[in-house]
C-alpha cells in the first residue's frame, strides 16, 4: 500500500513537471536541476556561472532548502532573480513547489533557471521538476566512493561535476578512477573538474551550459525528453 | 492523509526502537547512532574510535548505505563484528532494519555499538533506531552554515563532531562562530574538532564516549529518554 502511494505521488509530481516544462519552453527558459551532498558547492558553481555567463544570458535561479536564506541572499548580490523555497523539512524540491516558484518569477527576462535543490545525494533524484538537464556536483573531499554510494543520481545525471579540485592534493580522490566508474555507470554524463575557490575549469563548464542550451542540428531546441 | 500516514510509520518506527533498546540493555551494549552528509567522515571516525578504544571495549558496527558495502569491508578489517545493511533506495536506517540487524549481530561478545547511518543531514532525523545517543558530524570543506540549512539534526545532537580540522586552513569554515549557533540550537550537545587524517582531537572525542557510556551518578547506566 504505501508503494502504490508513493507511486501515486510521483505520478501526480511528474505530470506538475510536464506543466513546468510546457511553462519554461514557453518563455523559452533553459533549467537545470543542480544537486548535490549538502556543502559540495552548488551555490558557489551557481555564482561563478552567473559572474561568467551575466553579459551573454539572462540568468534566474530557484534556491531550495529546509530553511534559512542564506544562498538567496548569496544570489541576490549578482541582481538576478531569485526566489527562495524553504521546504520546511522535506528532503526534496518537487514539481509544485517549483510550480509555485515559476508563477513568481520574471520568465519572460530569462534564458537561463538554475534549480537549487536541497543538499542530498538520496532524494531529489525521484522527483522530476520539468527541467532541462540534471546536473551533479560532488566535491573532491567527499571522496571518490560515492558514486558507489548513492548510483541513482550518478545515473540519472547529464553533468557531473567534480568540485573543490584546489584541495585534491589533501585528500585521497582519485579523479581518473571516479571518472572510469562514472563512465561504466552512465556514459552519456559529461566530467567536469573544478574549483569555486580558483575558479579553474568554470570556463569548460559554462561552454558546455551554452552548448547544451542550443542543440545545434534540431529543429526544436530541446532534445528528446528521456 | 499523507501526514497521518507519516505519523502511522514514525510511531510504528518508535515501537520497534524501544524494542530494539531493550535488547541492547539486555546485553548490556551502548548504542551511538552517527549521522552525517555524504562523505563528511563517519566510516573514518569510527575506524579511529575502533582503534583507540578496542583494548577496552569490545565494539561492534552496522553499516548503513543504499547500496555497496565499501565501508563493512573497511571496518571488516579492523577485526570487529560488523553488518552492512543495503537500504536500496531508503534515505535512511529505520528501527525495523536495526532489528534484523541485531538479531544477527553477537550482542553478549560487544560493549559498545556504532550504527552508521545512511549519509545524509535530514531524513535520519525523523527516525528513533534504538540508539543512546546521536553523534552528528560535520565536516569542515561541508561550511559551518549547514546547521542554519538542516537544523534537525543539529538539534537532536548529543554530539557534534566538526571533522576535517587538518583542512581548516583551505575553508571559510569558521569554528567560533559555529560553536555560537550550536549553543544557540542545543544547549546540550558536546562539540569536538577532530581530524581523522591527522588523529588530532580523538582523544576528547573518545574520552566523552567512554564517559557517556558510564554516566557516574546514576544508579542506572542509561540517561532518562528525551
Amino acid at each position: 500500500m504505501n508503494i502504490k502511494i508513493l507511486k501515486d505521488i510521483l505520478s501526480a509530481n511528474d505530470q506538475i513537471a510536464e506543466r513546468n516544462r510546457a511553462l519554461l519552453d514557453k518563455h523559452k527558459v533553459f533549467a537545470l536541476n543542480v544537486m548535490s551532498s549538502p556543502g559540495a558547492g552548488k551555490t558557489s558553481l551557481i555564482l561563478d556561472t552567473i559572474r561568467t555567463l551575466k553579459k551573454r544570458k539572462r540568468v534566474g535561479v530557484i534556491e531550495g532548502d529546509i530553511s534559512s536564506t542564506i544562498d538567496a541572499e548569496k544570489v541576490k548580490k549578482e541582481r538576478v532573480p531569485v526566489l527562495q523555497i524553504n521546504t520546511g523539512g522535506e528532503c526534496h524540491l518537487d514539481a509544485a513547489m517549483i510550480n509555485r516558484a515559476l508563477e513568481n518569477m520574471p520568465l519572460e527576462e530569462m534564458d537561463l533557471l538554475f534549480i537549487e535543490n536541497v543538499g542530498n545525494l538520496v532524494c531529489p533524484g525521484e522527483f522530476k521538476l520539468g527541467e532541462d538537464r540534471k546536473v551533479l556536483i560532488v566535491s573532491a573531499p567527499e571522496g571518490d566512493d560515492k558514486i558507489y554510494k548513492y548510483p541513482l543520481l550518478f545515473h540519472l545525471a547529464d553533468a557531473v561535476v567534480v568540485n573543490k579540485i584546489d584541495l585534491l592534493p589533501y585528500t585521497t580522490f582519485d579523479v581518473d578512477g571516479f571518472s572510469k566508474a562514472l563512465k561504466g555507470l552512465n556514459q552519456k554524463a559529461r566530467l567536469f573538474r573544478v574549483s569555486c575557490t580558483t575558479h579553474e575549469g568554470i570556463e569548460d563548464w559554462t561552454d558546455w551550459v551554452l552548448s547544451t542550451m542550443r542543440p545545434p542540428k534540431q529543429t526544436s531546441r530541446r532534445q528528446p525528453r528521456p
